[in-house]
């Protein structure tokens, strides 16, 4: 059961919310537009659905609501933004308008993170810096639920890496976690007392399993084995260690009741397209490039190939217009807390 | 049947070699030294073997004996280089160098490169950036031998994605192609009349296969599915179509019969990190990382968790110290060159 709420029913609901508990007007609104263009492109679990537990740690002062995001300019392509502690989504979008200003200036900029907390969808952001003709890199540590391969306790997060670049249509993304599945697809197993596929997760002991209660108790696998660790250990780096913020298993989980800051990290950077070729000409040949991948010949059994990005513009389009479903369970548990601090129900 | 070669031995005989046939002496010093350093830490497959098709290369005129390598400066934090289709080493090389000292003065530099060929090792231009106190970022497109996900012939190349980073002891070594396997791989097991597991590669109608000759006339499988595939895409976008080189199926091969220019690109970035952190205090975390890595309980029939580059490091030592084993085939082959060209032999 689900019922469809239109993207602006959405956005104002969560703009209302967020402002009762004490966040500003600006990053309020911003907040709410990561959030909705979660669910609009069918990244749910990145959507409306992780308000409850923002308002939770903004209510109990684990994020902070008044955060002061600074980003010091540490060369002419470089800063270092500091999140204070912020909310993810207004932290890492103040974070991308610093590195597309940068890029507008001296070609590239890249900056680092700190202080930061879970940000949603990564490709949002990259997203900015394609309306700006740029191409978007996001990379951010998340909390520990992977191990490194050989190991058997969580370490990594499931840290994704998001690419974006600007086409003459819709954007190519490219965002994906280095885990082979989210935690929470294994929730979702136990949940529905269903097998998992080996290859997902080991058990408490790191040997393989296709039971997701053992697997709950263990940990995620990355993608393609050593590789796919390699990739999380390099993304760790960069959004982690580099950063100044927490790794590794000091990223805090929102969910847990702890009070100290999760302190999350990030990296992002903005490539600005005609320092390297004339806008037009990239346009030309980044068209001409999907074309080219679409008419390879297929496979036995699939119908077309698909360029990363293509299915969430779609359904993008399609929720635009028709509303976003939003299952009732979820509306239920929202207008809970329209109830308590009496804002206007969905 | 192997024989143990000196470091100065091989570097000796590939800068003659390579003066002989037209190359210039710095140049001809950078290409032996990274084709020695991949000998020494064990990826043979990118050292002194490929000589020969380099030779044969230059000798027919398809790679330039006397390329004008250009960098030209597009921001602050940018540059194009035209590699004038040089041997991929040196245009390598020059291309990292220019990054370098970009990051030098702005913090972060970003090169793309057209008109280059083969390159060898990716992390070796990684370390150059390690040596500077800085993160090196290499990424290139190479010939086709991959199917987009979907799909069933070869458009992407096993394009590899290197990060490398420094730290007190040796570098972390990222360098990780987008396919399951290499080519070679599957090569291999043909000529020993082996069965291939599946998942490396697909027959011509794009089924999965086991059959290393129906694979050979197929196409290789990328990591992970449909995020090996993102990951290629995204390589090929920054290394190929924003650089102005060949992309996809218009990489040239070096091994075939055609005489215009291979023509692959490049992306290369070099990071420096006290923009972000101070060194001393990098170095701390970075250190106390991998130290956090290697102390993750072990899962079962697993001796110790690698972090990526300590094998080729361990290698690399060895080999310093008692000579890199060449196979007698290959030093065969090598001194044929020799007599060919009255150098020394081997």
């Amino acid at each position: 059961m689900e019922r469809r709420c239109s993207v602006d029913e959405l956005h104002h609901f969560i703009v209302g919310l967020l402002e009762v508990v004490g966040i500003g007007k600006t990053s309020a609104d911003i907040t709410a537009q990561v959030l909705v263009s979660a669910d609009c492109e069918g990244n749910e679990s990145h959507g409306v659905l992780r308000l409850p537990i923002y308002i939770e740690n903004l209510e109990k002062g684990r994020f902070n609501r008044n955060p002061m995001v600074t980003a010091a300019r540490t060369g002419s392509g470089t800063a270092v933004v500091d999140g204070d502690n912020g909310l993810g989504q207004w932290v890492a979008y103040r974070a991308m308008e610093t590195a597309i200003d940068i890029a507008r200036e001296s070609g590239v900029g890249t900056v680092s993170v700190r202080e930061s907390n879970h940000f949603g969808v990564a490709s949002y952001y990259g997203e900015m810096a394609c309306k700006e003709c740029m191409i978007g890199l996001v990379l951010s540590n998340t909390p520990a639920a992977m191990a490194p391969w050989g190991g058997r306790t969580p370490f990594f997060g499931t840290n994704p890496i998001a690419i974006v670049v600007p086409t003459s249509i819709n954007p190519i993304v490219i965002d994906m976690s280095t885990s082979v599945v989210a935690r929470g697809k294994i929730l979702y197993a136990a949940q529905h007392e269903q097998r998992i596929p080996h290859g997902w997760a080991v058990d408490k002991y790191g040997a393989p399993t296709d039971d997701p209660n053992a697997a709950l108790k263990g940990t995620l696998l990355p993608i393609a084995e050593g590789k796919g660790y390699a990739l999380a250990l390099g993304v760790e780096v960069l959004a982690g260690v580099l950063s100044g913020s927490a790794w590794g298993p000091d990223v805090g989980w929102m969910y847990d009741e702890h009070t100290t800051p999760v302190n999350m990290g990030h990296f992002m950077m903005a490539i600005q397209v005609s320092r390297f070729l004339k806008w037009e000409k990239f346009l030309e040949r980044i068209d001409e490039f999907m074309a080219a991948i679409k008419s390879v010949p297929l496979a036995a059994n699939v119908s077309s190939i698909l360029i990363p990005g293509e299915r969430r513009a779609v359904t993008r389009l399609e929720r635009k217009l028709h509303g976003i479903p939003v299952p009732v369970a979820i509306i239920n548990q929202l207008n809970q807390l329209a109830s308590k601090y009496k804002v206007q129900p969905l």
